[in-house]
């Protein structure tokens, strides 16, 4: 059976990923994600109502001309989790092919509000929930799609596998290894393994190098929560405002500031429109406990409603969980430290980023900014508090060890990114171009014929 | 009743600290350090054998001549905890003074040592334990010494408070703000706020500024082990070497990695002379409850020997946890590197430096090298597994508030180095020159005349 | 006489510069300059149309109220050259005082445009020029004020000295020692060491310590200009577009690019608000000799109207230099990088950064994009053909042994960066607090009383 | 005819540089290098006596086992320059092929003086030397061997042009576009752009992507001389001692240091075994007109001998030039530095680092312990007075501008370092795969078949 990889996008950047994998005659697409950056960059762009060319054209989603060098039908769109450069481009693109989305339920549910926020096309595939774990069949020559567990910095992430009879082609974007993750299973490596062993074993892995030229090994969420933990019970007898921030889709951050902030004796509560967005999915879904009057806001006139509530009742007995963690301009924490809501910041009062910032020009000048303002008003900032959600180099070389693939392909960063994860396939025996494949966006890698 | 304080060494330095405190006619002199980057820049110096007039040229040990100009007797020598930046100048500086040292029992114990293998002077001073919560009169002028609980990356530390009439000396070197720590009790932070309560409040707060320009909270040594445990537990399942390093005074981060080598089925073994020398001092003298049959083994010929038997009995099964963390030439791990001991490291073998280079081109080269060296064997690095034992930003805040003091010394660092606390301290209400004294070494600082 | 030295803004950053001499009855003021950044962070500020105490409170301007301290009459404002940081508050508190402000012809000229602009408060001090050379009486008791040629990154800086019975003060803000500059005299050390010999010798020195920190010693301006014919006359064979963009008021560089524009057969035009001020009051006093038909244009209208004659008559024929060294914004290249003016950049086309990013986070992040958005449209980037206008480490070390001065004073930073100007003092002989003396805003320093 | 390309060392790494190129049955192979980091990591390595084998299992030189699989003759082995990292190998592999070794005058000398040092190979291949601007026939087939001039930090370095029937392959290592240079002429832009477009054009361009990363243009060697000029004519009028130190190869540099000495009124005297090798033989050849009373020692005693006459007719006479600028253990200035030579280094001296520390952690380190024991002896230290020898991304954007080549492959470091290099030609229309060949070390290359 003819198997072939088309790199479309997230091989030049991190961002809009979109990979296709054809065995024989049936094709399945892996993520169709948005490069937030190159949108930001613009002013005053409104990424809804645009057509996908001018998003191509922009580098904002993948270009996927390359479709139609791929010959078979596309049976499936398989986005592996909810994060925007993954699930954002499925309301421009999604609606050329006529097939199903098949995701998690929680990526799922992202997508469907992706589709109902878009204001230009209109998106009908069949949305069709599969749970970690679970396999269904594609097409009718044999070729299996199996969903693995992974841990990401979001919940209900998965690495789908594609089972061909010329081996597997496991799809690893985006994990990290967490054996002790705060919600959800640990990462299924059995599964992994036994993937490894089985049959004609692994033919292709495609891995997230997001973090390939970093040492070491990313530390688990439990790690962060234990942080997270030290920093909040440190402020357990303040009797001031305490504030914090992070990701709003991580949800099992949320989840520990929620049970901290009780723990020390404070009302949690949930602000922001992607706050709202996220946790209410997460909730309605299931996923998580929240305490049953925990508060999420998203429309700024009921955040600032909250805001006035807090204030009138007491700083003291709150604990604000908002969005603006990279200092973005219009986010929940910016307007804070513009004092432009009726939170007002005292001397003392402690801001808690659960997040890193994204080492980016920009966001370091704008989370710069909005540190100063917040110091400007007396406001105590305690940063970093935070792992990343991506594999180290320890990790990829775990994940070769177990899986024992005869091809790999870097994918989820720029050449330089990447060269780190090359260097250590080298350093294991692969040789680039001979089963190492540094590819580019709009390439086919055929690696059997 | 006249207060005077001598800042004698480490206030334009890490390193060879040294203060006095005189009230009314009673000195006390706390710490009594050794400047080790000062020897070792300097080929082939035996400190054993120098006078303490070349080391002071050197500036390796604290220039005490300043003493004389303080007009009192010296009624105590207080090293506050064992590393060698507070009792490394113990041998060559003590003998001058007619008092006893007065120390936490694992201190007392270090600074013994230290004496023992001194060649040039004989030091006869007594030595007097006295453990944390305790207090001692000073004089016949109501002058009393405190030791307060404080938690450092050694264990027994404290911080010694001279009540005065005039209100409170507290010397604050060196500490984080631990309330979970791994061995010992949490730092005694009620202490610290009835201190600044009571009687005439703070007089005067010496601060340890190592990290000073550091944003944040340093997080709890439970934060590090967690992250230890993740690290090792992730090895498990590998059937080659595992090989450890940390700080050989660092009991809690040493009983930590003994812990998880048995949780994942390795024997530890502690290999190296100061390894043997802080872990087998901290066993004898109940510090902690190693397992009855833990290896440890400081002279060449024993490591070496022990080695071999680990080559022979199988590496799968130990874990020898060596000293090299910063690629010190001569420690074990870079003999180990150099492929100098019998222990072989295979492809995969994992390298484990549960510690931070200090952050200094030297270090940074040697270590560098190290890791190079130990990667040319195939060995997996991973590093960085650590917490600061010295108080950041958010840790000096608390102390300030906590204490209220009226005067603040801050120690431990260059100019640069406590910039941040000065700017801290300002933001605080302190202003430099008034009741913010940065200092030099040999100064005297009058506060009460 | 008494000496006393109130040292009022710059003291903890850099900007907002202010320093008081007394001598005896007379007291004279150094420069009054503005902090912008603190003007910058907050959104839609006018500082044109604000009081003088919100701007304190706001921390943009020197907060001048221990002048009512300093017992004695102000004789002479005197700003040393013509930058913001040292004249932008004269506008809102000269007119405190009754005294004359006395600088040098270009330094006059730029704060009466300040003052023009002022819409708060009428400044009707009298504007006294004096040439760099030259002197005058202070009252009636033996001071005299002198001007010392000196060389900074704007034309007709100088030195004041204040000369009285008690030694010179020598007010040090803001040079480089440049032997070679290309406009105007080299500094004047000949003069510097006549006084540091002479009568009484030098009492104090007020340094500029913006690069205390950093070794070596600061290229002359000459360096700059080699570096900068040397990228554009590599240039010369192109015939597309190429932009430059620098300091506005750096006259000498905008001097040097429109020389080599017009050696690689290009007409240089000046465009930018800011640069048609700099270069057209320069080139009316008749500092520099523009060519006749130089074309300065400030408003945005006529800009665009010449950037459109551009475009008809041939990119290839013109090098606009622009301001928006620092991806301003609304300066004129990032104006071009959006795409807002009719000057189209094509595939190759050059622009040539005559400047180094000022590096704090917020100039990083717009630079950062105004780069990105220029090679978004093709451009070529040269950056940081540059060097600074202040003494590095070596220059320090050279004033001191030319003056020999009994006091220094650190200005010109906050505590961490005029740090190794205090270590330089110090392995000099002198010692903080007896004669280096690190002072902070609102402070009085006696030095003879 | 087929064209073959075996990209050999230096693909991987900077350093161990050799790549042939196969025309036909004709092979030539440019450099043979040797990468000196791959030695110095381990204690006591002696090359000169080592075999081949192992130092190609050290990472040494190059594994040129896959010449086997290039099917033609060698014609040719043909240095680009004298420096080790293309010429260090030839004593160990040039025996190997029955063919001439082809270089530039001074390069071909230093080739001679390479295998003369050789302990272990006899190497006996014929040594051709070509200027500049001359061409010699390669085998029977119309293929010809061209040797462009180019600017480098050392002299006599120039691109071979391999002309074949079916284009040019040009082999880029090592240069940057100087069109000042100090010595010799300039970079031959004129002839690049005629091979670009005449014939065939060019089918493959080989390029030194040392700098790859690097934005914007490497300034000329002249831009480095007036720094230098700057730095010395600034120390005119001290009267103790001045030190400098650069590369010992750059005989520009040290041309202008001796010019500079000589300006300001001191005899240069060049020290070092490795200055009087490369000074000497480039005075010996012509290609510098040194004063015929300069003093140029290797040998230890000479040089102490030399120290002493210094020491005792004045130190205000001389300019030391001396091996060193790395801070290498036991080059000239590190011994100064731990004053193990005659020359007393007093409070004030000037030390001149004529270099870049080069950016890894060994160098940084070593040379940071120099200068701190320098200035532990009073010196005053000048560093970074230097400019790359090696093309930024403007540079490399101008040859492709002039070769327009059909094919390109990156060399000359790893590939994170030849990333940006990548990135560009991707920007004007190549495409990685199609035409741009990241290769590694050992690979062929098939262009024509």
């Amino acid at each position: 059976m003819e198997i072939e990889i088309a790199t479309i996008g997230g091989y030049e950047e991190v961002g809009r990923q979109m990979t296709a994998v054809r065995a024989g005659n049936d094709v399945v697409i892996f993520d169709m994600g948005l490069n937030l950056s190159q949108v930001l960059i613009h002013d005053n762009v409104e990424t809804e109502r645009m057509h996908s060319l001018d998003l191509i054209d922009m580098g904002a989603i993948p270009d996927d001309r390359v479709m139609s060098d791929l010959e078979g039908d596309v049976q499936a769109i398989v986005p592996t989790h909810g994060h925007l450069d993954h699930i954002g481009a499925i309301s421009k693109l999604a609606h050329r092919y006529n097939a199903p989305i098949v995701a998690t339920p929680f990526t799922i549910e992202l997508v469907k509000q992706q589709i109902e926020g878009e204001q230009k096309f209109g998106v009908e595939n069949d949305l069709i929930k599969m749970d970690a774990g679970d396999s269904m069949t594609i097409g009718d020559h044999g070729v299996e799609l199996e969903f693995v567990n992974v841990t990401h910095s979001i919940i209900d992430a998965i690495n789908p596998v594609l089972h061909t009879p010329e081996g597997a082609i496991v799809y690893g974007l985006d994990k990290r290894m967490d054996h002790s993750p705060v919600l959800g299973d640990p990462i299924d490596m059995k599964r992994f393994r036994e993937i490894g062993r089985e049959d004609e074993g692994v033919l292709c892995y495609i891995e997230d190098c997001t973090n390939a030229n970093k040492k070491g090994r990313t530390p688990s969420e439990r790690v962060a929560r234990e942080h997270l933990r030290d920093v909040l019970y440190s402020m357990e007898d303040y009797d001031g405002g305490i504030v914090a921030t992070t990701f709003s889709s991580h949800i099992s951050r949320v989840t520990s500031l929620v049970e901290f902030a009780e723990d020390i004796g404070r009302q949690p509560v949930l602000l922001g429109r992607s706050m709202e967005k996220y946790s209410g999915t997460a909730e309605r879904l299931d996923f998580v406990d929240f305490p049953s009057d925990l508060g999420m806001f998203g429309h700024r006139k009921s955040v600032d409603r909250t805001f006035k509530r807090i204030m009138n009742e007491g700083k003291e007995d709150y604990l604000p969980v908002v969005t603006g963690h990279q200092g973005e301009p219009r986010a929940m924490l910016t307007r804070m430290a513009r004092g432009e809501t009726p939170y007002e910041l005292d001397d003392g009062d402690k801001v808690v980023f659960s997040a890193r910032v994204i080492p980016e020009p920009t966001n370091e000048g704008q989370r710069y900014q909005a540190e100063k303002l917040l110091s400007m008003q007396g406001a105590r900032v305690y940063d970093d508090i935070h792992v990343s959600g991506h594999l180290n180099q320890e990790g990829h070389y775990e994940m070769l060890d177990a899986l024992q693939p005869q091809h790999v392909i870097p994918a989820h960063q720029d050449l330089k990114g990447l060269s780190g994860y090359v260097n250590l396939c080298e350093s294991e025996g692969y040789k680039m171009d001979r089963d190492v494949h540094v590819s580019r966006n709009g390439n086919l890698i055929q690696l059997v014929d």
